[in-house]
């Protein structure tokens, strides 16, 4: 019977004819998990009592320090010891802060097309930008995944998105996604696979890929899955992985539980207002509201070709006065191109400051903590009340460019005026 | 009658001839504050209850956020609002987060030979590099001078510290002032001026002398003060300031309470051991020390040449894999011609990271707080017992090149070994 990508993978990682519904046990390809849930997760591994050699994921666990990067509190770089401490334990790998966010490292060095992979994150999701099909699980599930390698795994329902068309200038992934969440919902998708398809999609880069596929928790979904194609081969090919592309697709006939289709010339920029992400307008609605700071960065948006468009928006303009303007390359990789390409130059001469690569103050726990009453317009995936730190603050979400074109004016604008 | 160059200076900021020991009331050029501070002189400022264009120091007054830039913490962030509505109600100069360092954007800006400055900042003092008396002054004190353009002072004695030789290849001005210090102690010079000369310091650069003068109050000075040269002329020069250029230098027969001689020739590398400034020791006595991290910035030796010497050590090297390398540019000025210059690549190319211009860790906030038992060497002025956020960790104060050598071995190392 035709099966989904989802139904593909599970299928081939279980050794049986798996479909959506059903119960499976998978082996597990990569394991990724950060300093805000890795100590968790640490413990319960230690909690089995097994000998160091007969922890099964110790190899294919990757350890990541971003969300406070580097350390904030001495509590957290307690817990940041203890990760260290345990990943040389077991000869799990380790990457110290300034390597940038477990997302985008997982990425852009492990991941391959038709894995599966478990995070103790919720957008671990992002990985489906490459047709592996990765999930966010608690830190217990992670620490059984690390012990034995394996997991169990509901196999997921799949919507079929179809988009198509050219998204006009000055609308990226970003808005398109925040569109797309702002028809499903927040809990629209709850459980279900994602599979993204169309001619707008085919066109897209790698990194708008990342961008949609780390936002389908957001309505709720398991995962947000792309086919491998050209542009999955060209990513890995330009980090040495060339050889561990392989064709991922559905079978022609597989059963989709629901279809959406969205004309991409029919988009505008648009924004996400407090305090949910499903909370989408255009960016017309709240022209004018003035900001206090600007954040682009995260596993959402802080790739090379998002510090792009934000540099070349800034070049020879200023940031407005009353603005802090933080950028945070998503890895060291990102930084040095970014940096080789004079974008970070342009930038900092611009008004704004660049961060180390992390995770930044998405996460509420600093680099960027709002006052109270404060207005931050980001790049980011969340806006929940308190998400960066203070329950008194007001968060929208946007591309980029948007983002861009409201530090230069110190209100939320529309970038097209920029471009 | 003879003069030092603290009885020059108040004695015309004062309209009377002025000795050590007098009282003065003295007229202020330009008066510092930073995010830590600042709120509490605001406060008092307003308990005075005068209207807002009887506030006589508000137009020199300058408000910084480096300490906490970008905000770790709400409560940070709300004081940081303050600051900055405080500073646009009375029309004082207000730098948000990213400029950099209070003490580096004053000399870079606003300081000049001759000047009186107050600060709300124990290393105020950093200024005297430039031949101004300038000092740190509890929040109140400051307060006064921010509502009165003038304050009060005791003119202090002055010891005269006579530096001759060549400073010995991989041997630093913080080397200097750290055996200085060593040989004073933490109170040696409680309330004294120090005054620099010699030929070592008259053919020492700018950003020598601003690490030496920054750390006067290490033991316990007022200020330290250098005269103004050439040097100073081409600070100010590169700076747009050169018409601010006035020669300032003590009077011959000036009289001192103290006279120290060194000889440069005879330094080495050395290090403040845990947990005082003035426990010092050569390199050679710690070598092999583990650290977990090392940082390089701060109002002592987050500047340009600082960076470059790092840069140099660095280039084609790694940093230990166990080792945190953080790198603090004092300001944006210096950020930017680091950046143009290649020295963040070559320190983010071999592991380090970069954080925005500010204090950094040093003042354990944030960015890099360490974790019980952690060792940490750094290029900041202070190693008291949970100066960096943790009373269970140990740190050692060394030049740039120093913390480098031992960002790549991850132990303590002599500098020599790399150049």
């Amino acid at each position: 019977m035709a099966k989904t990508i989802a139904e593909k993978i599970f299928s081939e990682k279980s050794g049986q004819d798996a479909y959506a519904g059903d119960i499976v046990i998978a082996k597990i390809d990569q394991i990724a998990l950060q300093d805000g849930t890795a100590p968790l997760a640490i413990r319960q591994v230690k909690a089995l009592g097994l000998e160091k050699d007969r922890i099964r994921g110790a190899k294919i666990t990757h350890f990541f320090v971003d969300h406070a990067a580097p350390s904030p509190r001495k509590e957290l770089s307690n817990d940041q010891k203890f990760i260290r401490e345990f990943a040389l334990e077991v000869g799990a790998d380790f990457n110290k802060p300034g390597e940038g966010i477990i997302h985008q490292i997982m990425v852009e060095r492990y991941v391959n097309p038709g894995d599966l992979v478990v995070g103790a994150d919720s957008h671990t999701c992002t990985y489906g930008a490459l047709g592996a099909f990765s999930t966010g699980m608690g830190s217990t599930d992670v620490a059984i995944a690390i012990a034995l390698g394996k997991n169990w795994f509901r196999v997921p329902e799949t919507f079929r998105i179809e988009v198509n068309g050219k998204l006009p200038r000055g609308v990226y992934a970003k808005d398109l996604m925040l569109t797309i969440i702002g028809e499903l919902g927040v809990d629209g998708a709850t459980y279900k696979a994602l599979e993204f398809h169309g001619d707008t999609i085919d066109s897209m880069e790698m990194d708008g890929r990342l961008t949609m596929a780390n936002m389908a928790i957001e309505c709720g979904a398991k995962a947000g899955l792309f086919k491998s194609d050209e542009v999955t081969r060209r990513f890995l090919a330009e980090r040495g992985r060339e050889e561990r592309f392989r064709e991922i697709k559905p079978d022609d006939g597989a059963e989709y539980e629901r279809e959406l289709h969205f004309d991409a010339g029919d988009l505008e920029p648009v924004v996400a207002k407090p305090h949910n992400v499903d909370n989408v307008a255009p960016v017309s609605e709240v022209e004018g509201t003035p900001v206090d700071q600007v954040f682009v960065g995260t596993c959402t948006n802080g790739r090379l070709s998002d510090i792009e468009i934000v540099a070349r928006i800034l070049k020879g303009r200023r940031v407005a006065e009353n603005v802090r303007l933080i950028v945070g390359p998503a890895s060291r990789e990102v930084y040095l191109k970014a940096d080789e390409l004079g974008y970070l130059k342009t930038i900092v001469e611009a008004g704004g400051l660049i961060i180390p690569p992390g995770c930044g103050p998405c996460v509420g726990i600093h680099m960027g903590i709002l006052a109270d009453g404060e207005v931050c317009i980001s790049t980011q995936n969340r806006n929940f009340k308190g998400r960066m730190g203070n329950p008194e603050a007001e968060i929208y979400l946007s591309s980029p460019a948007t983002a861009a074109a409201s530090a230069i004016e110190g209100r939320i604008s529309d970038p097209r005026k920029y471009l």
